[in-house]
């Protein structure tokens, strides 16, 4: 059986060659290769036009083809060579113009000879093409043929959304996006390694909470899916994620809810404690993806983001080398594994009470050495540590910071302590 | 046209030759020059003998002349040559009396030699004279002439009051002494500046709050003036500044309120972070000034102080070493920017909340560019960052501090969201 | 007359031989030593049986004689020597043993050669010798005599109780333990100490508060007098602390309560910082005495240890090291001195008010100088600071700390600012 990094490797693999954007058929082919891995997916449309908030839905934008012949007759830019080479939403056009004319369509990075740039005008038309420095400083003086095979119509934007039910109507939420064309970290990690934790959430047992996964274009989907679903999102989520950039091996990155210590942001930095060696916090102020939305005044989501190195802050990102050497199946699995964590953390995260007045007899119980020395061991001093602790007021996820104890070992022992009916969950009635 | 630094320094040097007290026609001489800046300023009297809280207005002193002729003949000691050389508050004298019985009248500073300390009495009849120590090394045994024409009787305390009506009836209390005689930072720097931030606020435009501004003799002047109107000054005040030792060039000086997280301050320190490379943070308990009484229990008026070098803390302090060239336009327009910069943080001080939700398309509204790329501009950062902290619940300081920008530059882009509806002043209605 | 610290040694060595254990006529021994300094002092039996919240009061055990024969017939282990030689708790046992069957009743210490470590077994039955590990090593093969005269039977456990009433219902806790056998800072140093904390308390006059000194056996103790006087005590204890080895002299310590904020806790760390060089700061989580019980959730009370070296801490604990020579007069005067002076620290931790707006006329109280100068003499201005914060919002322990002085001396400025009635104490009504 494969890893499950190398699954998502693999995922990752299928779904690199697909011009996405925004809206269009690219969006469409991939969530309905990810409809095979979960077949719950329901996908929908949102028609040109609808208005979300301050936003209209864009018109859809598909393309088929796309190139540069040179004054010499050769193909030098090529859609199907890479489809970043097109700017994303580029009207369609079919000249043949001067060098000169061309320069202002054309977009390369200076500092990155050797980088196609990732570019888009979504709400201005316009047609360009991308293509590396290096190439740029060749061309030269003549006549070019510009071709851009694409369409602009009515139609609507995509997305794909997941409940899987729960125990309660509260709601863990997890967002991704499918509006990328081919570059790997910044994004095919998040929906590859969003489909494999809802492959997990299926698969987990009691699962207290109702997930809500979405797989949106950022931006213009984030704010048409809250345009739908604004009150009961407010209502029923109690924390979140937008998952993106995990993919690569470099580096773990937390960037905070705008509010900062919403239960989202306290499993997220208990987990990146406990489960990777160092990571970087970032401000809200770093921001950069569908945290936009989810944190601005009046959504107040508790959404944070638990990334590998984070967009914007890798060499490689928007451009064409973030293609899938940039990632790794350890990278992949490391991001799975850390919001997995952060999602079970938030599963557990009870109040207990302890049902006992005083320290309760252990050695009666078999829980504690009989014959009295020195020290205590550990393993008995975080069960009382524990129990100490379980006041009704604090949760797991305070008491483990208290303790410096992972969560999931702290749950370990009040699965014990429950057992034993030392402690009891806290209900609120 | 003058430099506002170079005007204030005018005012200083017409003002200096007059010896102030508490009381007195020093003081009416000084209000009445003021009053020539600021016609509007009303000239209140307070009986001696009137009841202020713990304290009772005491007799009102005038002097004309002083000296101390020496064994030989000489004027050696003249209150025409420096209005420090008498003790303030000293009795009338007129005496021959023997060096030995002289000493216990003289004050000098045996650590700074060339300075004439002072010193007064306010509350303890006696006389004195005040001399440098390197002119008391010299006095030779023999009979000295003593002689203060002064006087003390029943009259009354001075002090100015001016009130520019705002938008509002909260206030903006500003706060400053006219009761030392001829010294510079400590105290000609605090009237003249006060004198120069009144013409200013007359001339603000869209005032949203009144202000309130008094020039007292310190500590029975504040008392005197909070015992007639503290039920208003309580009900109205939101923020103030005691306005002391605001002309020399060396340092800039914070002294919190008790509380220490008023308006004021809160308004002080951004305004100190954001205007000046470095100051001095004193604590509550470094106080010295008027705050002794707006702070005190009972009273808790939200008012600090900022300063340039502070009382108690320069060398010169209370000396004739305190003079005018201690002080330079540089310094008193320091000083006078910093209040005026704090003022106007106050006025800009609104709560805003978006009045859209989610991001707003900055697009179409021509605010964002059009093409994306891999950075956003700096202006554009600070607009979004802007929108996404008016929530309605912080206050622009606050979301400056968070930004780390500067309020006013805040303001401005506050300005630019409100004239496209993007964010709207928040109402408590 | 002696030195109390003396004093405190000398009733130290009084206690000393005699076996204490949880139960048994040690503990009467020694509670009736310590009436002879407390004649008021209750002495309470609590039987065999009773369940006190989780746990059941044991059999009582009392111990006559224990010894080891070796093969030779000499007496290598008497009880007699040191009561440390035998497992509290013993079952009694007359057996004669091989060496190897004798093993794993033998209890020494491998890394600390000559120390009889110091071993109970009080819910398990089962019999034992401690010893050290030089003196195991040279055992060799051949039968041993083992005898143990102890019996296990329905009897009770005894603990002392004095309350020593005072202005108020409002109570101050102490308690300390009377279970441990022949060893010197843990613990003859804990009801040592606090018998002469009693006498001085006796002697207090004005004690705004009622005392509740407890000398209880350890845990079991604490749990059966929490289970008999919890309501009142939750209902009437506003501080409190453990004491516990307060008797070496080469450290203080202080374990918080779990809260870590109560009135106990501020008490504590203010006096530590000003009555001793430094001081070591513990967490809850390194508890291990009956703050373990008193801080338990449910039970909740304010209860902190202020100690010499902790238990734990030092190498000596729970080992025959731990004799008088570890103790010293002077640890113990320290230890006392610094509990005093925190239950002080509570008696005089009044809220204050001033009775005069702004800043009193100190001069004409004769409390000010007459004649100002460059700077204030220091008791006036702490006289001054100590006004200034008489808000009837913050007490003693707060204004103390904000002044950096000891409360001690604060209050001293305070009952003379009551005699001028400059301020007066805060009634709630």
């Amino acid at each position: 059986m494969l890893d499950i990094g190398q699954e998502i490797f693999q995922l990752c693999q299928r779904l690199y060659p697909i011009c996405r954007s925004i809206t269009g058929n690219g969006v469409r082919e991939t969530l309905s290769i990810l409809k095979e891995y979960l077949p719950e997916l329901s996908i929908h449309e949102v028609p040109t036009g609808t208005q979300c908030f301050d936003w209209q839905i864009p018109k859809e934008w598909n393309i088929n083809d796309a190139y540069v012949i040179d004054p010499n007759g050769n193909k030098i830019i090529s859609f199907k060579q890479s489809n970043l080479h097109v700017v994303g939403y580029s009207t369609p056009v079919n000249q043949k113009i001067t060098l000169e004319a061309l320069q202002p369509h054309l977009f390369s990075l200076p500092e990155q000879p050797n980088a196609i740039p990732y570019i888009t005008s979504y709400y201005k038309e316009q047609w360009g093409f991308c293509l590396t420095e290096s190439q740029r400083k060749e061309l030269t003086d003549g006549i070019y043929h510009v071709y851009i095979d694409s369409n602009l119509t009515n139609g609507s934007l995509t997305y794909g959304e997941l409940i899987i039910p729960g125990e309660t109507s509260e709601e863990i939420f997890l967002s991704t996006y499918i509006c990328h064309p081919s570059m790997a970290n910044n994004e095919l990690s998040g929906p590859a390694v969003t489909t494999f934790l809802a492959q997990w959430i299926k698969a987990l047992s009691n699962r207290k909470y109702t997930y809500r996964i979405i797989f949106i274009p950022e931006t213009i989907g984030s704010i048409a899916y809250l345009s739908k679903n604004l009150a009961k999102m407010k209502k029923n989520i109690v924390a979140g994620f937008n998952i993106t950039c995990v993919g690569d091996d470099r580096a773990y990155s937390y960037l905070p809810s705008r509010k900062g210590n919403t239960l989202a942001d306290r499993a997220a930095i208990h987990t990146l404690n406990h489960q990777v060696e160092c990571f970087d916090r970032y401000s809200f102020l770093d921001r950069g993806s569908d945290e936009r939305q989810y944190c601005s005044p009046g959504i107040d989501l508790p959404i944070c983001s638990v990334m590998r190195s984070k967009y914007g802050c890798y060499p490689e990102y928007h451009t064409s080398l973030d293609n899938l050497s940039l990632i790794s199946k350890e990278g992949l699995h490391g991001g799975y594994n850390t919001i997995k964590h952060a999602i079970l953390a938030i599963e557990i995260n009870e109040k207990y009470v302890t049902s006992i007045l005083c320290e309760p007899q252990m050695g009666r119980r078999d829980l504690y050495p009989t014959t009295s020395t020195k020290s205590l061991d550990l393993e008995v001093k975080n069960m009382m540590d524990t129990i100490t602790y379980c006041d009704g007021e604090a949760d797991l996820l305070e008491i483990a910071d208290q303790l410096n104890l992972p969560i999931w070992d702290v749950d370990q022992i009040c699965q014990t302590l429950l057992s034993h009916h030392i402690i009891k969950k806290k209900t609120d009635t």
